[in-house]
Formats: structure tokens, sequence, C-alpha cells
């Protein structure tokens, strides 16, 4: 392109759109076969349900009348009978009808994972300039993309329980003294075993947070309804005690929460198929949206999960993953615990499920991607993401330096052991010989 | 939801999106088992490559790692070695080599559908006021699409070998003495076989659109490169002659194609599956907002399009589709010239490939969805797509009320010569019973 005069103007969208953070550090795994990835999103790979799908679409299309149903074009909506048979497994996952819900089928859409739902409702609601508020710290694509949207992001503090209720209270009293309330749209949460945390927000947080949208959702000076976009992602790898009910569940008008779900972390995501109940005037704009992006997901991968669904393959998946995570997450925590209770000032969260440690380190030890951490740790052959990621662009807060996330969804458990190890090792060097003034002024 | 105290307050590009105008056609289609469509845009049925993809998707799955591999995450550029093996296929489409080309594998990106990087190549270069130029008529999902983006859109006439490259030209200079040439991003052609009207620009127009919108982009009024955004998504499906080069074979630097494939029609819609060999700068920004799309297209769907691909089933498979498709045309245009000889003005187009034929009414048959003729449709038992949904929201045009879209894609051979005789009824019921001022009357 050495001779093209000029260049492309781009939209001001696209100047604002980032690349994913992530990307980066998977480029590191690239050619480098001994680097043990506690980066990585990915699932584990010895489970992923290989047999089942064979057996599922095997059936499917010796049935030449069926195989021509599935790889015709399906609908924007989704498959009719998926819907319906989702709609009782959230029945089941918060033991209520879908009638004290006041669901159907009709509530819920079929989407290309439940990335594509967070950029459509993002889409459907967020002008740039309107606020989305955000757990502390958060999921970094989401954040990444609210950025790319021209929203502006303001947080939450959590503690072991979740998002604590009365900051968002507060929080969202402050926006309404600043004169803001009517910009705010929307409050997202990943309320189960979190990205990035791995914290779930306990049972008795969910009511009161729908409480507080609910009052300033009524407040003369907020422009309408604040939808609580609930990220539910992880929430049937839950393999420590009982899961919490949804927020949905308190929300039995269905006028506030979005209940966002996906088969990528409970069965797998080959599929890219997630799903998602919505309040019901929502339905519309987010169709008419979604149908400029596809006209419908991927319609062989819709029936596939329908007969996983019907069959009892997808409840009996979801047990077995329930088992590989937890004795991986033991594995993580128990290396923790070997490795790293030395380091003072050093802690880490304890997931009841999920796929996500998190670990706050000595605040003078800095974890970026240019830190003397990082780059140690590739030495050693080890990876996370650095937590400074996990941020959003709160422009009222000032992001730690000193966490990362640690996911025990890919590497086994031996590389668990030995990743921990390595970031041990790692940790305890820079501990040593630098000072935070050297740490700072090598990280420019 | 009557006891909801307020609405959501929707975005800005919520309140211009508008669903699409073939869901209501659709819905007609629900619940009468006697309406042949003319008017759905999906595929034939009996061709679908069910025991091909039986067989495929069987053998990967039986091989343990490679299951695994398929089951797994993908990347958000797309599988490698399908990108690979899409590039050596677009080498053959055109007969040159990608050097001469100057394109790769990374140039190309795999998309949910082609309709999916038709949405990011817009929300990429369009800010609302933006000017988009297409066809008159153009593909209605994409007019919808720039209506819900905010684009202005302009339009250029078509003659039996396309768009009128003159005409192309007088526009471009018009806006620019308007003084609007800096808000002109893009030109989009659906250049093989075109949705709605079959119409293939012609090999020696295809040069001087690409030299036209070269000229116009090297205007010092101009913001920067213009983009041409080739649609080609009915390519392979040309069954009598040789398919033109693409317009980006004539582009060899790469500097204003964005050249957009798929496999919904050469192959199955059910794998939603397209694909896009884009100008080398522009990579990086669609990737960025691809990235908070979906992260990747379903992945399982691309390893088995590339084995499709390299077993040499998809070739095979294309041969068939073209003579399914050939004797569906036939079938069509032999039943219009039987039927609609006799009534007076009707003249229609005579496609080459693809799976559209456009027809043209005398100018008082109106053939609007709330028309007498589209109401007489519906008893006779038959539905097409109303012209007027084709035409973009030209403020300085007019759009033609008596045209409709006929596809032969669905319907077999017996029920497009009946849905034919149908619409010749209804046609010549109206055209005797009706004066232009009580068709007009009747619309409103």
């Amino acid at each position: 392109m050495s001779d093209s005069p000029r260049s492309f103007h781009l939209s001001q969208k696209a100047t604002r759109t980032n690349e994913q953070p992530i990307s980066y550090l998977m480029a590191q795994a690239v050619g480098n076969p001994n680097l043990i990835s506690l980066a990585a999103g990915l699932v584990d790979y010895d489970s992923l349900p290989v047999p089942e799908s064979a057996e599922l679409l095997g059936a499917m299309l010796r049935d030449p009348a069926m195989g021509k149903i599935a790889l015709q074009y399906g609908t924007t909506h989704g498959l009719a009978d998926l819907r319906r048979t989702l709609l009782a497994h959230l029945e089941n996952l918060d033991g209520v009808s879908a009638a004290k819900l006041h669901a159907t089928a009709d509530d819920i859409i079929i989407c290309t994972g439940s990335q594509q739902m967070l950029f459509v409702l993002t889409d459907v609601l967020i002008d740039p300039g309107d606020i989305v508020i955000t757990e502390w710290p958060s999921y970094f694509v989401y954040t990444g993309l609210l950025e790319s949207a021209g929203a502006v992001v303001r947080c939450v503090d959590m503690d072991e329980h979740g998002l604590i209720p009365a900051k968002l209270d507060e929080l969202l009293a402050q926006i309404a003294d600043e004169g803001h309330l009517h910009r705010v749209k929307m409050v997202y949460t990943c309320d189960y075993h979190q990205n990035p945390t791995g914290l779930t927000l306990s049972e008795d947080r969910r009511p009161k947070v729908l409480d507080i949208v609910r009052k300033w959702s009524a407040d003369p000076t907020a422009s309408g309804r604040i939808m609580i976009l609930e990220d539910a992602a992880y929430r049937e790898l839950t393999f420590e005690g009982a899961a919490p009910h949804s927020i949905r569940y308190y929300d039995k008008g269905g006028e506030h929460v979005a209940l966002l779900q996906t088969f990528s972390k409970p069965f797998s995501p080959g599929f890219k198929t997630g799903y998602a109940l919505l309040p019901r005037d929502l339905v519309e704009p987010v169709l008419a949206q979604k149908g400029n992006h596809d006209f419908g997901s991927n319609n062989l991968s819709q029936h596939l999960l329908l007969k996983a669904m019907q069959t009892g393959a997808y409840d009996k998946h979801v047990k077995v993953l329930r088992q590989v995570y937890a004795s991986k997450r033991d594995a993580m925590l128990a290396a923790l615990k070997e490795n790293m209770t030395g380091v003072e000032g050093a802690h880490w969260t304890h997931p009841t499920g999920g796929l996500y440690v998190y670990l706050t380190l000595p605040e003078h030890v800095h974890t970026g991607r240019h830190s003397p951490l990082f780059q140690r740790c590739l030495k050693e052959g080890v990876i996370y993401v650095p937590g400074g990621y996990c941020y959003g662009p709160d422009a009222t807060r000032t992001v730690p330096q000193n966490t990362m996330r640690l996911s025990f969804g890919v590497s086994t458990a031996e590389q668990i052991r030995e990743g921990i190890a390595r970031l041990a090792r790692a940790v305890n060097s820079i501990d040593t010989i630098a000072d935070p003034i050297q740490t700072e002024s090598r990280l420019s």
C-alpha cells in the first residue's frame, strides 16, 4: 500500500475501538509450547463433549428431513423449540414457574455467544455519553466494548460477597447530585463466579441491587427504566454449594433484568451459542438490531443444542464439568497456598465455581504487561491477565496495578501447579530485587 | 408490564432501526401451508448437503484430537487454514495469483455470514450523516442497516448490465458540487446476480467503476479513500456463461475493494459462515470491532467448511447447485413468458445466476404490502417481495411502486409454475378491475 495516496476516514466508533488486550497475551503463547497459560479464557480440552456431539449430530443428519431443516436458514429470534426448552431450563435453575416470572419463550432470544447480546443490548440502549455502571473490577471484553460505544463507565466496589449494594446506592446518589442520572442506562454485573474475580453476588444482596435500581429508575430525573444486565455465563459451573437465584428471579415483572446465559462454558464454545431472557419491551428493538447483525445465529448449532438438552446429554455434561473444574480450582488454591503464603500482603479469592482466581500482590509489585514481573513470568514460562485490564475507564478512580486474573480453565491440574510455582518464583525475584521506585521507573 | 412505571430510553440508533420488512412477509407463510413463497430468500431444500455434512462432521468428531480443537474457542480472525484455503479459492475464481492481487490469508476475515461483515464494515466507516452510494434498487437488508446507521443513501441507476458507471460519476460530481464529497465513504454493489434484480455488473464496467471511485477518492475535497463494498454472495451461483472477474481483481493494490463472499448460498446457510478479503489497513479496525461482536465466529462450522473445501465436497456441491437453480430459473422464466406476456407493459429480468427475477408491472399496478395486488395474491396463495422495499432512502428519488422480487430459491419448479400462474391471475384481476385512481385511494 506504499503508493496509496490516502487512508480511509474511519468512524468515530472505530477510533474509539481498541484491540482486546488479551490478543497480545494470546500471541505470546504462539511458538512457545512450554508456556503455561493461566491467562487464556479457554475451557478444559479433555472434557469437551466430542463423542456426545458426534452422536447427536450423526443422528440429526442421518434423518434427511431434520438434516435439511438444520442446514437451512433459521430465524432472527432463534429456534422456537430451543427457546421453549431454555425457558424450562431457566425455570429449573431458579425453581420457579415461567408464569410467576412473567416470562415466555418469546422473551428469549438466541444469540451468537452471549458476547453478541452484550453488543446488541449496548447498541440498543447506549448513546455516546450515556453512563453504564460496572463492578470494580469487571469483564475486560465488556469494558472494552463500552469504551467503543462511547459510554461513560462508573464503577462499584466489591467485597467477597460481590457488588456492595450500599456502594451502588451511593454512586447513583452521587450521579444524581451531579445532575447526570438521566444518562444512567444500565448496571452490568457478572454475578456468578465473576470474570475476573471468581466472586459471586450473595443471595441476600440480589433483591437489594434490584430495589436500588428500581428506586433510582423511578426518580423524576431518571430518563427511564435502568436495565440490569445480568451476565450469568458461569452460573451453571457452580461446584461448591448451591448457586443463588438469578437477579431476574426477584424481578418478577421482568421489568429491569436482562438475564444472559451461554452454552460456551457449561457445554462447548465450539457452538458459539448463547441466549438471553429479556424485558419484554426490549425484545423487538433487540431483534431489529440482531436482524442487521446476522438475521439469526448458526442454525445447525441450535438444532444440536436442542437435542443435547432433550436427550439429557447437556445436564450430564454440566455435572462432569463441575467435577473437572472443582478439581482444577483445588489444584490452583493448593498451589497458591503452598507457593504464595510467604509473600507478605499477597491474597487471593476462593471461588465456588467458574474458571478464575483473582490474586492481589503487595502494592509495589506491578503486574502490567510492561512490568518486570510480567517479563519475568514470560522467561519462567507462565502468563496471566494483568488485573489493570479489568477496570473500566472510570475517570474518578485509580486502577490498582498489583492484581492478576488466574484461569484454571484450559490448563491441566499439573500445569496449574507448575504454573503457580513459576509465578511464585517470578514474584519472589521481583519482591526481593526491586524497590518500588525502581519498579516504577522500569515501567516506562 | 401494565404496572411498569416507565419505558427504557433507547439509543438514537435503536430508534432508527426498523424490523426487516421480510419478517412480516415470512409471518404470512406461518399457518398457511398452501401459500407458495416467491418471497423467501431461503435456499433449495432438496439439494442441501446433508449426507456430505454428516460424513465430514462424523470424520472430524471421530478423531478426538481434531474434535477437541473444533469444539474449543477459535480466534477473532478465523481459522488460519480455512483462510489460506479461501485465498487459493479466490485465486481460482479470478484466475490470478494472490501475490498479483497483493493479498494474503491475513487480509481475509471469517465472519458470521456475510451479513455480519456488512454490519461491521458499516460500523467501522460510517458516522451518522455519512454518505453511502448503492444501486437503485439494492439489497433491502443492507439498506435497512444503512438507515439504522444513520447513513445518507444516494443511488445509482442500473440497466441490464448492472450499475451504470457514467451515472455513478455524475452522482459523485453532483455530491461534490453540493459540497458533500467528504461525507462519501462507500459504494455498495451486489455485483453478481444482484439481490433483488438478478442483474450482473458486466466485465467492461468493472474497471470503470473502480477508476471512478479512485478518481473521486483523490479529489482534494474527499476525506479519504472511498471503499467499494463488493457483495459477491451469488458469485458462485453463475449457471449461464462465465462469471466476470471481481472488481477486486482490477484493484490490484487492494486499496479500495472489500470483497465479500459466503458459504450460505453456494453450500449451506446452516453453517452461517462468510468471509471477506479486505484492504489491508481495514483488517485491524474490523478485527477490533468483531472482537466486540463475538471474538470469533462459530468454530465447529469453520472446521467443517475447511474439510468440505479440502476434500472437494464443496466444489462438487456448487456444481450441483448450479444445475438445480438453472432449472428453477428456467421454470420461472417459462412461466412468466406463458402467463405474463399478455400483461401490457410487464417485463422482467433474465438472470444468468443467483436466486432472483425482478418483475416490473404496468405503472398503475402497485405491489406494496397494502396494495390490492398483494392482498389478492395472499388470497390466491402466493407472496413476493414488494420492490418498494428495495430502494434505499434516497431523498432525491421517487420509489417505483410497480416492481417485485421473485425468488426461485426455495420453491420447487412445480411450485414456481403454480406460483407464477397465481400471480398472473391476481395481476389480471387488478389490471382489469382497478383504474389508477382507485388503486391509489385503496393504498391508504
